[in-house]
């Protein structure tokens, strides 16, 4: 099962979840100049990742950051996720498609194939749960994994993942369906190849869900840029092993004050502060 | 307002929208075999668009269906709305994105301008309405507009979306704050550039929300291959002009079983027979 590789990814070099955010903005002028929009982009990426994959246990890629530029920002994205793949780093595609029938099924064809493949990608779970049906014979080959948004990071989040339905919550009613279904699709690692996008922005939520869903793996966005604490994230990492914590902005873009182009150097010495920041060396 | 030309189709065309949901399944052997892959997905919209444009008030663009291929299908999807711009002809690109802060801005970006850029998108509320934020703007502007997930025609709406929440269902919920937030965005037609999809295979909830939101214009999925019948549809257009009614497979596969490479003749007699069957001269 895929979701064993990020355990043993975690495992080996701590919770980090590096997001490649990657917008034209915080690429410094001289970066490359002569090169190609899609080139500069994926050149970029690449000094990134180079410096900081053996602190950093995935990547995650958020295609709109891509999308935005059209074609040529594609083409970048579906370079960036082929050189992660020839690294043997792990990639979630920050996609977050929801859809059903065949047109869920084009999306995971998309996402799980071809030009943009990625080893997990992000769900967005609101039009019902057969918009996961569609992804479930590629998690069941062992080889992909899914994280559905569960209870996320921005202050919308109560709008609708937070109203309460009878005595639950939408995020505590999609994530007791989630966790039942993801019994179906467990690792040895004791996590299941279905996991879910738990915000730090709400730490007793997360402590909560951490404690509801114990073989559910959490991909923790909102530290750092959006206000997490390292102590808020730290509530998800309590029980050890199985949650990795995103970071974009706050590792990607620590070069912009100095002006340097030496953006491998700042994302590096970025990830170590994040490092201690979260005291990761108590869980290796 | 874009609400207004839409509006204003309808009034001339009738109240369909017709469904670029390409497959390349849906292409035959011989039809254009020595093109590439995204001039021959091109060719073969380009020839359903030339002979019904003067029969359907909007094209919607299923995005999922050319990001399957990649970035040849998504080159596809460009030049798609591309040629639809220049033939006058107004857009949904059905993306159903929904991301906040700054990866909602990338994602206005890529739908509202550029290589991807449409009339119209649908939109996934679940991350709550800080999802809408980064379209406002565009919407503002009398240019673009939005259609927003609310209670959709597949079985798992009742997943999250009819989930009672106090005595409000949760699509109810979403809509009567859409309805609300719309009313900053209203046309001339008395509708406004926020609207709803609504499906058509659920025709008294289709009825209720059809009364309850009298400014919201609604595009409705669900007819023909999804089980949505002519009479269920009619619920969505009693009182005139307000909806468009989807259909994608029932127009755009009809050639298949001929096999002939007559591909545009095939979808108008599709949207002659779908016009028939919703009785749409009453409306005109």
């Amino acid at each position: 099962m895929i979701i064993d590789r990020l355990f043993d990814q975690v495992e080996k070099k701590g919770p980090i979840c590096l997001g490649l955010d990657t917008d034209l903005a915080y690429l410094p002028e001289d970066f490359y100049p002569e090169l190609r929009l899609k080139d500069r982009i994926f050149k970029f990426n690449q000094e990134i990742i180079d410096h900081t994959s053996d602190m950093v246990a995935i990547y995650k890629v958020q295609i709109a950051f891509y999308e935005q530029y059209g074609i040529s920002g594609l083409e970048a994205y579906r370079d960036t996720l082929a050189y992660l793949r020839r690294k043997s780093s792990l990639t979630i595609g920050d996609v977050k498609r929801g859809d059903i029938a065949n047109t869920g099924d084009a999306y995971a064809r998309a996402h799980f194939s071809g030009d943009f493949e990625a080893d997990f990608i992000t769900v967005n779970p609101y039009m019902g749960y057969d918009t996961l049906e569609p992804y479930l014979d590629y998690i069941n080959s062992g080889q992909k994994g899914i994280f559905v948004l569960l209870r996320t990071s921005n202050p919308g989040a109560k709008d609708i993942e937070s109203q309460m339905v009878a005595s639950k919550s939408i995020y505590q009613m999609v994530g007791d369906t989630l966790s039942q279904m993801g019994k179906d699709y467990m690792g040895s690692s004791g996590y299941s190849s279905i996991g879910a996008v738990v915000g730090a922005t709400s730490p007793e939520e997360l402590k909560t869900l951490r404690k509801d869903y114990p073989s559910m793996f959490f991909l923790i966005p909102g530290y750092g840029a959006q206000g997490g604490q390292a102590k808020d994230v730290a509530l998800g990492l309590e029980d050890g092993n199985g949650s990795v914590i995103n970071s974009s902005r706050g590792l990607i873009t620590s070069h912009l004050e100095s002006g340097s182009t030496d953006i491998g150097r700042y994302a590096k010495i970025a990830v170590e502060k994040m490092r201690e920041d979260l005291e990761i060396e108590r869980f290796l």
